[in-house]
């Protein structure tokens, strides 16, 4: 067995029962029923046995824990509440994000405002805002209260960088054409941001160096554009998006994904298609080529290696050499399916 | 002059350079321009001149400043970062509130998902969030940790109690029956949660005894619940709900507000014909006089009389025998429109 798979199963019940304890177990929140029902369908907990499913990964808090294991000789428990803390604030954010793309489903379930209706929805995600702070306060019981404010200076730094990154991707729905620079800045704020806030609260719970806080919050942004820009990709050339289902395609629902922004600069055959109007499923394959003729796909590959390898750096310049360091190594690569 | 009037001519400018100095000046915020726009927009910044009609009357953050003051000989600046935070917060809420009610006008215009769309309002609400914390922050200049932890805590408990209230609200709505002990369970986290928050929050910056924060808390909760009767009063028997406007009645918008939850539970007249379905404004005056003979406006005068009672008996116990203490007491009766 893998250190990242012994870790991901310990570590993992221990992020659910923080996340319980924070939410269900809340003072206030047994006074109002319904709101507690609607977070706990959303966190998966009024489903029996297997939730992996309805879930998520939880990769955010996993690399909370991972961190702090990393520069606290293996010791994790201290971060638990900033773990939850980071999971809790993530699925606020997928609550509002659902509303405001008008998604459906998530999860393979419906979504919360599908479910409750919009005003139910937006008021939940408000409370799962709060109750992600609340996890933080719980770092007092263990950590000097210097730890705990900076824990929480750094996630409400990265909720004005979410709702900065989310405000760009709405308002770049109603503009045809976008350039590189807009792109890079809107997955610093939506993407980056959480990813790298997770990593750096954990090496500063677990009492890593200046040093080590900032080679590892490198490690997560990097981390987490990488991982954005492999999405795209697959969003375009996937298995998904090219056949079967080409109505998942990006070039369909007419999302910004890089590989599209980098060739609407070519100002090409495709640029002119795409500000024609909307992509039908039966061209997919045909626009799809026409991206790679006009260098979108090399230039989507050479900056998702650009950006593995920067994360790669960033964890060996933390020189973490123990098994939750090999763990976070071993946790980059899979998320960035690689082998090495 | 009263020292109320001279207190709000110094604190309402300090009290909005803060709120500029935490959104405008926010290190990230300036990357994300559109959404400065909408978040000065809402908070009445694009205005020149008078800008009070759009920016509301900032009561919440006076009562930090005043409690401060009272419990501090008067040094109120150092709450200022705390009072910036209660009246982003409570803006925050407006621009959800306003989604969830499909308000389309506030303070005399359009409201933010009215101008915008809800997609951008509700993540403007959000950023809003985020920066009503980071004022709690700026309190470090100034304050021990421990303080601008406890006041971070208040906020944070505030906040759940909040959309706790909200819930409730939003769900009601599609209750054409609820009880007394439902709407005081509502109002308990939609108003007076704040207003207990800023009076409890000024008097830990102020260094207020424990004893001081508990009778501060309860003088703001008080005061809170006595302002809400007093606007469904307003709401029924107002001269704006009984003549001329009559489609601003509550009776007829259907808002559950304490004189007809009152009235339901006596199950006469009343509570059959608003069982029946909408009451029409032409029915309105008729409506609001059966009200009063089944004691509703009784009973709600009543209660409106007791908590002002609590309220000022709070704000004697703290003993706060300065002009802040004194213009403490003027703003509950002002507030209250009671003479002493």
């Amino acid at each position: 067995m893998t250190s990242l798979h012994q870790f991901n199963l310990q570590m993992q019940p221990a992020i659910d029962q923080t996340m319980q304890r924070v939410v269900l177990s809340h003072p206030r929140i047994g006074q109002y029923r319904g709101l507690k029902d609607i977070l706990s369908y959303h966190l998966g907990w009024d489903v029996e046995g297997d939730r992996s499913e309805v879930q998520g990964k939880r990769i955010r808090p996993l690399l909370v824990l991972l961190s702090c294991a990393a520069c606290n000789d293996h010791r994790w428990e201290t971060a638990l509440p900033a773990a939850a803390a980071v999971e809790l604030l993530h699925n606020f954010s997928l609550i509002h994000d659902d509303i405001e793309d008008r998604s459906p489903l998530r999860r393979g379930r419906e979504t919360v405002w599908k479910k409750w209706g919009e005003a139910l929805a937006i008021n939940a995600g408000d409370a799962l805002f709060s109750l992600a702070f609340d996890a933080i306060y719980l770092l007092q019981e263990k950590c000097p209260e210097k730890i705990v404010l900076q824990s929480l200076q750094i996630m409400n730094t990265t909720c004005v960088q979410l709702t900065g990154g989310q405000h760009l991707d709405i308002s770049y729905e109603n503009e045809r054409f976008i350039c590189l620079e807009d792109y890079w800045k809107m997955i610093e704020g939506k993407t980056a941001a959480l990813i790298s806030a997770s990593t750096r609260i954990g090496a500063l719970i677990g009492g890593g160096s200046d040093r080590q806080q900032n080679d590892l919050a490198e490690f997560g942004r990097s981390l987490g554009i990488a991982f954005q820009i492999q999405d795209d990709w697959l969003g375009i050339w996937g298995d998904a998006a090219q056949t079967g289902k080409s109505n998942e395609s990006d070039l369909v629902s007419g999302k910004k994904s890089l590989p599209i922004v980098f060739a609407l600069q070519q100002k090409g055959k495709f640029s002119r298609r795409w500000l024609a109007g909307p992509i039908h499923t039966d061209e997919v394959r045909e626009v799809a080529q026409w991206l790679i003729e006009e260098g979108a796909q090399y230039y989507t590959e050479e900056q998702a290696e650009a950006y593995t390898r920067r994360a790669l750096h960033s964890l060996a310049d933390a020189k973490l050499d123990n098994n939750a360091g090999q763990a976070l190594h071993e946790l980059a690569l899979r998320l960035l399916k690689r082998s090495s």
